[in-house]
């Protein structure tokens, strides 16, 4: 087909990465861009003109065509390259994963941010919020054990969320998935500064 | 196929609406049911079933099966009745359809709704930040003209965008859709006492 694919991403961004993981599980080969996303004027202009609505990661472009929005790439992704589907065939299940990628997204994440990211009085609310979300959730999260690990919440263990716990294991563990994980020690990295910054006084 | 078909809604909720017009659109009859969305305790055990997670309309019920979430029901009806397709049949064009989509949801509704909502001496900023939405805005928005009749902030004009008013006016002259809305007048007053709340005295 000689199909050019491109995605400008982030290494320790879960949006891009999950884009990667796609392209990886479908087979596509695609030429990654990293992006600087933490200084504004460090993005490239291609970045700035392929998503001029949000000016962010992950963009895929295809052939010269720039699509925007993890989720929309992935449904973009699922239908131009057929080979091992990501959602499942049947038409309810597929809207049960559309549902929970949503909850994802919407909920999960922000609630973690905010839990690893409060200052440290704020920080038990936040994760309570968090583990509410996480207890809904039946499906993964990306990245929050690095979290955990950094502000000494615990959000997810084997004994509270069994079930959730079991298919993150999993998950982590299947071959794609783990060639497409950033490295934990630059996660954590990243992590600490933050949260450092989030508590260093005014 | 005998399909039981049911939608919960609210009779004033654009993301309730939009399934019924999907639904008007494909030609599938359905059975509504009218939820008091505003007051917690009157929401009916029902919909608390089934949409445990948000607990809010839209729910459709497909032979028994819930699934909320207004564009997630959006892509399950048109997987399942074919008719009258709702998106591009493209894969590129269906995904701008989806970027759009989102970027109403995410971005677009929440400034507006805040343009509407703030009290007196904030609405003119937070009125910019809409305007600046709908300047981004390829696609179109449902109540919004109620909103500025209410608190004469004019987001949406001929003169400053020709192409959304143009496409606003076609959709609401448009039968089905005429089918689907709301009746201005009672709109009118429900946000009316919303935003004389807003700026009571505390």
């Amino acid at each position: 087909m000689g199909d050019e694919v491109k995605v400008f991403g982030f290494w320790g961004s879960p949006f891009s990465r999950r884009v990667e993981l796609a392209l990886l599980l479908k087979g596509v080969p695609y030429e990654y861009v990293e992006e600087d996303i933490f200084v504004v004027e460090n993005k490239s202009p291609l970045l700035l003109q392929y998503n001029p609505v949000h000016k962010k990661v992950p963009v895929l472009l295809h052939n010269g065509k720039p699509i925007a929005e993890s989720l929309v790439i992935l449904e973009y992704i699922e239908e131009t390259w057929k080979a091992n589907p990501i959602l499942p065939e049947d038409p309810y299940d597929k809207a049960m994963a559309r549902f929970w990628a949503k909850f994802l997204d919407d909920k999960c994440l922000p609630a973690i941010r905010k839990a690893a990211f409060s200052p440290e009085n704020e920080r038990e609310e936040a994760a309570e919020e968090a583990r509410a979300c996480l207890k809904t959730l039946e499906s993964a999260l990306n990245g929050k054990r690095v979290m955990q690990e950094v502000t000494g919440e615990e959000l997810l263990s084997v004994e509270k969320l069994p079930e959730l716990f079991k298919w993150t294991e999993e998950f982590v563990s299947c071959s794609v998935v783990k060639q497409s994980l950033p490295p934990k020690d630059k996660v954590l990295g990243v992590v600490k500064a933050r949260v450092a910054q989030t508590n260093a006084p005014k």
